[in-house]
This record gives C-alpha cells, sequence and structure tokens, in this order.
C-alpha cells in the first residue's frame, strides 16, 4: 500500500522531494473522522506521547507533593531544545523532589537548540543528561519514583534502572498509555526509544484515540482526565517548555493556547488534541521526516479542522508553506502541504 | 508513480520508516543495465555533479596555470565537511591563483563536521566562505575566472557575479554538464541552489549516462576526457578532500580508490562512476534523505554491480546494513538497504 503525498518541497518548477505519510482524525468515541492512508498498521508514537506518559506524574499526586508548577509539567511533556531555561527546569523538578542530574537514564546529547549548542561549546563544556531533549519526562518519571519509594534517599536506589519495562514507574508509564490508547501493551511490538525507555507499536487509529481523549477526558480513569487537563493548562501557560525557540510546537501553542495540544515524535510523528472539537489526530510520515514533512502536514491537518480566524490563519499559512533559502539568503523553493490535506472531511 | 522502496529503518520487529526513491545504470553508449521507478523525470542533481563541474578548471588549463595539486583537485569535486584541512586547502588554491576568500559568492554556513563546528565556536569565531561545503567548488571557478580575466587584479573584477547563469565561468561550467549529459540545458528546468550557481533537473538517465562517460571518457571531447581521469585521480589519491571524516564517499574511495567515483547531492541524489565495468549510476531518494536513505541504497547498489573481494565486502556490509544506537550507546535498530538492490540485472 502507497500512502498518500503528504507535503512537497518546490525548487523551481520542479517537485525536488516528496512526503508520504498516513493520518488518522478520531472523536473519544471512536469514530474516525478522517484518515489517509493505513491508519491499522503499528506506528512507534515515540516522544509525541509524552504527554499520556506524564499523567501518571499529575494522577499520582507527585506533581502536587512536590509543587510541580506549569513551567514543570510543561517540561515533562516536551522535546525540549536543551536551552538553558529547559535545563534549570529540569534541574528545579528533581531539586523539589530531592534529587539531581544523576538519577537520570535518558543519557546526554548536544543541544538540539543551535544557539545553545554552540554557546555550551564556547565554554569548553560538553553536554549532559539535563540537556537531553526528554530530561523533563524523566524528571518527572524521577519525581513519580520518589514518590513511590517514599523519600529521596530510598529513591535513589529504587530509580535504579527505571527505563526498563518491569520497574514499577516504567509500569505506570504503560499503564497509562495502555488505558489511553485502548491497546493492549503485552501484545504491541516494543523497542527502546531513543533515551532508553520502552516504545510500544501502536496504530494511528488508537493513537488519534488517546488524544481526543486527553483533549477531551472522556474514556479516561477520573484521576487521569484530570491529570490531562491540569497538563493541558500548564503547556498552554508555558508552551516555551514545550519545544523551544522557533520550534512548530511551541509557535503553534503559543498561539492557539488550551485550543491546541500537539506534540511532534522521532521518525515524522504528530499526535494532537482539538478539545473545542473533541478529536485527536495521529500522523506518521513514511519516511520519518520529523521537521520539514510531519510538520507542514501537521500545520495544514489543523488549519483543515480548526475554525479559524484570520490572525489565525496569519499564524498557520507561513508555517504550512515555508520559503527556503540558501546560504545568501535567496529563496530557492518552498515546502508545503498538499491540498489533499485542506478537504474538510474525507466522507463529504 | 510509485517508486520501490530502497532502504528500510527496522526498529525492533518493525520497519518504522521507510524510503523510496529511483536509479539508473547506465553504460556510456547510453544503454540501461539497471533501472528502478522513473528516470525520465528530471530532477535536480545539485552537487552528485561536482566532477562534472570541475571539467572545466583542468580542461581549460588553469589547473596546470595554477599548480594545482591532487588535494586541490578533489577539493574542487567536493561537498566537505568544513574540516581544517579543507579550509586550507580552499584557501590555498585561491592563494595560488593570486585571489582570497573575498572573490567567493557560495556563502557561509557552520562546518557539517560536527568538532569543527565545534571547535569554531569554542574559539567565539563565526563561520565564512571557506567553511562551506562548496568551497573547494567556488574556488576551482574562481581559478577558471582567473585564467580567463588574465590575472589577479582582473580577476576580482571579472568575478563578480560568476554564480550567475549568464557570467562567462558559469556557462563553461553549464556547457560541460550539458556535453557530459547529452542534455539541452536551456529546456531543462533551472533553479537556484545552496550555494547560488544554477542547478538544471537532469532525468537520472541523463546523469548516470554523464557519469559513464566521465569514468570512461567515451562520448566526452577530448580535453574533458582527459581532465576526467584527472580529477579521478586526484581524489582516488586524497579521497579525505572530497568529504572528510567519516563521511561515506571518503570511506568508500579511499577503500576502492580509482574503481569508485561517487558523489553525494542534497535531497538524496547520488551519483557514481564504476571505469572498470563501463558504467555510471544515478540514484534519486523521494523525499530527499541523504544522510541515511540515500548512502545505504547507493552503497547496496554498488555492491550488486561491482565484482567484490571479502574485503571489498567487510567495508561496504556495514555501510549498507547500519546499526543504529541510542543516546545511551543501545542498539536500538537498523537502516538497510532493501533486497530489491541485491538483483545483479533487473533484465536477467
Amino acid at each position: 500500500m502507497s500512502h498518500p503525498v503528504l507535503a512537497e518541497l518546490w525548487r523551481g518548477d520542479l517537485v525536488e522531494s516528496f512526503h508520504r505519510g498516513s493520518f488518522a482524525v478520531l472523536d473519544a468515541d471512536g469514530a474516525v473522522v478522517r484518515q489517509a492512508g493505513d491508519i491499522e498498521r503499528p506506528v512507534y508514537p515515540r516522544s509525541a506521547v509524552k504527554g499520556l506518559q506524564a499523567l501518571p506524574l499529575v494522577a499520582s499526586g507527585a506533581a502536587e507533593r512536590f509543587g510541580l508548577d506549569d513551567a514543570e509539567l510543561a517540561l515533562a511533556c516536551a522535546s525540549h531544545g536543551g536551552e538553558p531555561a529547559h535545563v534549570e527546569t529540569a534541574q528545579r523538578m528533581l531539586a523539589k523532589a530531592g534529587l539531581d542530574a544523576a538519577v537520570l537514564e535518558c543519557g546526554a546529547h548536544w543541544p538540539s537548540n543551535e544557539a545553545a549548542s554552540r554557546a555550551l561549546a564556547a565554554r569548553g563544556e560538553t553536554p549532559h543528561a539535563l540537556h537531553n531533549n526528554c530530561s523533563g519526562k524523566h524528571s518527572g518519571f524521577a519525581c513519580v519514583g520518589c514518590l513511590m519509594a517514599g523519600d529521596p534517599d530510598a529513591a535513589r536506589g529504587f530509580l535504579r534502572g527505571y527505563v526498563e519495562a518491569p520497574h514499577p514507574v516504567m509500569r505506570e508509564i504503560g499503564a497509562a498509555i495502555e488505558a489511553a490508547t485502548g491497546t493492549r501493551l503485552a501484545d504491541a511490538p516494543r523497542t527502546t526509544d531513543g533515551c532508553s525507555i520502552p516504545t510500544f507499536g501502536i496504530p494511528l487509529r488508537a493513537l488519534a484515540l488517546a488524544f481526543a481523549r486527553f483533549g477531551t477526558g472522556i474514556g479516561l480513569a477520573p484521576d487521569h482526565a484530570r491529570a490531562a487537563a491540569r497538563l493541558r493548562a500548564a503547556v498552554a501557560a508555558q508552551p516555551f517548555m514545550v519545544a523551544g525557540t522557533g520550534r512548530l510546537d511551541t509557535r503553534l501553542m503559543t498561539h492557539f493556547g488550551q485550543r491546541l495540544f500537539c506534540k511532534v515524535g522521532a521518525e515524522g510523528v504528530y499526535c494532537a488534541a482539538l478539545p473545542e472539537l473533541g478529536l485527536g489526530l495521529a500522523l506518521k510520515m513514511d519516511d520519518g521526516n520529523n521537521a520539514r514533512a510531519a510538520e507542514v502536514a501537521v500545520v495544514a491537518l489543523i488549519e483543515s479542522l480548526l475554525p479559524l480566524s484570520q490572525a489565525d490563519r496569519a499564524t498557520t499559512q507561513p508555517l504550512r508553506d515555508v520559503t527556503l533559502k540558501n546560504w545568501n539568503g535567496r529563496t530557492v523553493g518552498r515546502l508545503a502541504a498538499t491540498s489533499l490535506l485542506d478537504v474538510r472531511n474525507v466522507g463529504d
């Protein structure tokens, strides 16, 4: 099965490159509102489900116990750029639980934010776990573990190996994904994510359903429904924390606030909740291209679903039809979502 | 038309992402030896034709006049990583013609080699034109222009605007591409490349033919045939210059020497000459993915064409089936060319 083309790179009068993909839009009752391509094939959602993975942080009472604020909860849902504010916020989360970066098992990589990365290099430093784009999520896991263990001293031992599937913390995270997606994870394909926790193969249909539930609370247990509302409010209040300077999730949620909760995942995955419509969406580009393919496609999809004002369109339009410049600043092309995504409803 | 899948990213037991593309393998008489997908659609070859663009540097006599050595000629064919040796070599090429980096019109970008980039940042410096991956090619253009202008003083004025299609230097470059590919560029789609020179839409069939000619001299004018042989020898002698540390073109040509001339281009393009077989190949990934998709695909294609020893296979195998590790060094997947590429001859 060949998926439809969702994004095209135009250079001069030619389509130079193009990106195929599939997507599902569902309501919280499981009705498919729109779809393209195969939505039953399992895909690894990767970081696109960080919002679901943060549910236990709030539902367990850990967020309240350690007094986590909006910025910290938003960072727990983040794939951040490793900018100074992100690093400091992760550190603060851990400190509130009496912990530090030594407990993190996510590994280290250079900040994806170029300025942050160059500043680090300029200081002669190398990155540590707090710079990892997942450090907020992992700091959230550490807070959950600290609540389970009872105190910071016990937590340091208890947290060892928390990234492994059988660990009590990871079992909570898995249970949250299982409940939201309605997918039995024991039967799902499983592999290791970039930050070493398990990631499970889940159909786009189930991921879109999970985000419809995340956006509405419908179909979630009451504590998870409250947690989802709290996390959505936190990200809307602190959208910088969920991604960073110039990044799509931050730009969209800065504009739309609580009208939209969206999250990119590695390998061209996007998930989003549109609470006012009661819809969730999940998208995967075949080729795994995030930065350009999944981004313009998801913006076009959101545009086609959400009722938009002129100001809304002024925000979304340049994000779904991006001008490309070369090293001399000359316009050389554009990257644009295809018109397939404009259709308001496949069934119309 | 949906192109075949040429590369797959496996994560656990699932294909997480996959890459479609097309390719052509031709002999110097224009016979198609192998093909997949649409080989008549024009594609922008981008940097994959830097070897062809360097033909006038040698054929004009500029290389001899300015005493360019193997390293400098290899750099003229390069998309280099901006490592110190690359930057110094470009500077030396210009100095031999009595010029400096001020004549370059390629723009500046951070070195693609991460260590070079971080070292630059650590010194508080920012990149200049010599760091541009195309600086060797542009230094070659400047040498051609200096020969045309007669002396360095005249050349500085003469070279202004050399990146534009009507400039005498760029006309020479265009004529070399036109002759090698047998394509009338006046009728071809045209756009601006990353380094601001024109790039022309040329079918894979014609690009593969050009590289069969580049590898054998058959079908080229005598001065271009000699120039191609000189450039192939230079790159084989100095394969570091054509790309850099860890880069595929450097790795392959370090191993194969004059048995292979290969060159990556932006947006998932690869061209190569296999002189002992009299063949040329051209490949384009639909999605423009170079670093992983085009690379494993082109290695598999070369593997299927070249007679290989065990030592050859020990070099190529890990380059067509690449182990992927996460931030903790854990193996999380593999990126592999598909078996479609193994078929020795589509007609068999």
